[in-house]
């Protein structure tokens, strides 16, 4: 498990000061266009360039199953995990449509259904037939854990092999939630009744459940929990450790990072947790309506670009935030300055 | 001024219907696409069909002095007005990189500069060489306000005879948050020291007297103020008058608004006024950094899409937003239903 330890580098200084210079010439008042500012400051910091883009974006959307998901935890069948890889094959999901939209890569991974599908098209990089069920035994074993992790790191090498200039992860997995609520619980000691959510839209009845099935799967490892990795080992999910192995490998490869929804957000609290300096390498899209969502952004003190009652998961968030980025690079690089406009500053 | 009151349609509630039950269809948990669903049931309503589009946007910049700039109540002189018109036929203003990134149609309109420009670029229907000081006397005269109300008018003309899909309304004009500021006191009774800020970048001190000035023209014209129309007369702004006319026009042309920040809302809330059934035609594209603008949207009960600390005017923030109203319509047109990809919902 060496390379989930390499180092990471910071961005780059001195292109962050030379676009913070270059923002406060360009013909609009000083900070006037936001976060739009802010992004391309750390664009070109992060990519050492002056002219920071992201004309070439990358979606992996990694795909599990979940023991957990017999202890009637999602509003959904497990078999819907399978049938949307199959829709994703297919290009009728969300994210279809929005990284057609952005003309981003997308590609999705299988790293542990039930069941191998055998469609060409699914890029099969399986540590297991899902998860155990958290709430009885380890989600899985060491062995798995570190199989999930390097098939994120195999998909950012296929991103950064295309010449990619930014990273997406997204996960599809019926009962990811309470995998992923559970795992937020044990490393950030906030309750499962407030980090838990509706997850695909559990009934108030329902999530109550849910709630109680997070607590007895988090005491039930406590013991064994004294690492990131091992609370991702016992409380599972093997697309969020593909999302942790390619967040990792991405920073360490100095690629961009937009984090999606919830579960990505808590693949980045794990990395956060392992290297402080990936902070640094996240953008987060967006804050979506999962309950937990607003406060595990907060404990990272990180503020998403956009609010938007999103809760879909699949990378969906963070696509649609692709083209705030993309619109911060044009604003930086194709603005007129004061000087070239002949536009008095007083 | 009879055209001012033309009807304006509400959207095809039977299409809003149509889109409604399409949504419930696609496969996502119902309402987890958050506002792109309702911004995708909105235009399908407004353009009256199955298949929302919003390929082809219009982007009106107009452009006026303000009498009241002699008052010191902005951060840039004056002579900037004209200079950013300049920059915008170059191309380099912010509002010209985001067009060109949202492949926009874009236009300036000069509705009343100190001087014409005699630039064949910028279109020219001047409503008088800027406006008079409002703290001093009425900012325009009546035929002032219907050359400037028929300005916007005819910019929606222009666009709907490009099919535009969209309309965005934007302004330029030094001092000009001064006088949606005084319009947006006399039409709301909210007070001058909760709606003004600090425009392009004012210090407190020079707020606070910002503050004074404001105060003393909405004194000074109260007795005169008994109509939205008459509040924009006396405290003025052509190009406020311009987008004011823009929107009604649009709207009883049935053509989706999309509006700017404070400045567009000071309009927009004058178009409500004059008739509620425009609320319908508005998507409120951001929310502003200029302190008065979260107040007035809260006034309006509208909730806008985007909150990215802008603050710069001139449409940018509503360009910004283009790119999630078409990815709303993708989402709606392009995602498969639960029937087509067969994957189960319970």
């Amino acid at each position: 498990m060496d390379w989930l330890k390499k180092t990471i580098k910071p961005p780059d200084q001195r292109f962050y000061h030379k676009a913070l210079d270059k923002q406060a010439q360009l013909t609009k008042p000083p900070g006037s266009l936001g976060r739009l500012e802010e992004i391309a400051v750390r664009l070109a910091a992060m990519q050492s360039t002056e002219q920071p883009s992201i004309d070439k974006a990358w979606v992996s959307v990694f795909a599990a199953d979940h023991g957990v998901a017999e202890e009637a935890v999602s509003a959904f069948p497990q078999v819907v995990t399978s049938e949307m890889v199959k829709n994703f094959v297919l290009g009728g999901a969300a994210v279809n449509a929005l990284s057609r939209f952005v003309k981003a890569d997308f590609e999705v991974v299988d790293v542990g259904l039930l069941e191998a599908l055998g469609i060409p098209a699914v890029i099969e990089q399986r540590a297991g037939n899902g998860t155990a069920n958290m709430a009885r035994q380890p989600a899985m074993t060491e062995q798995q854990l570190l199989a999930a992790l390097q098939a994120g790191k195999y998909a950012v090498n296929r991103a950064l092999q295309q010449r990619a200039q930014l990273f997406i992860g997204g996960e599809m997995g019926i009962a990811n939630t309470t995998s992923a609520t559970a795992i937020a619980v044990a490393i950030t000691g906030l309750s499962a009744e407030r980090l838990t959510g509706a997850g695909t839209g559990l009934t108030d009845q329902a999530m109550a459940h849910k709630v109680d099935v997070i607590k007895q799967a988090v005491a039930l490892h406590q013991q064994c929990i004294n690492s990131p990795l091992n609370a991702l080992q016992y409380l599972g999910g093997f697309e969020i450790a593909a999302l942790l192995g390619a967040y990792l490998h991405a920073a360490q490869n100095g690629l961009v990072i937009l984090v999606d929804g919830f579960i990505s957000t808590v693949a980045a609290l794990l990395a956060v947790n392992i290297n402080p300096v990936i902070q640094d390498w996240f953008i987060y899209a967006h804050c979506s309506q999962e309950k937990g969502h607003r406060l595990l952004l907060q404990h990272l003190q990180a503020e998403a670009l956009l609010d938007l009652n999103m809760r879909l998961g699949e990378a969906s968030g963070a696509v649609v935030a692709v083209p705030l980025l993309q619109m911060a690079c044009k604003l930086h690089n194709e603005m007129a300055t004061f000087e070239q406009a002949k536009v008095s500053t007083q």
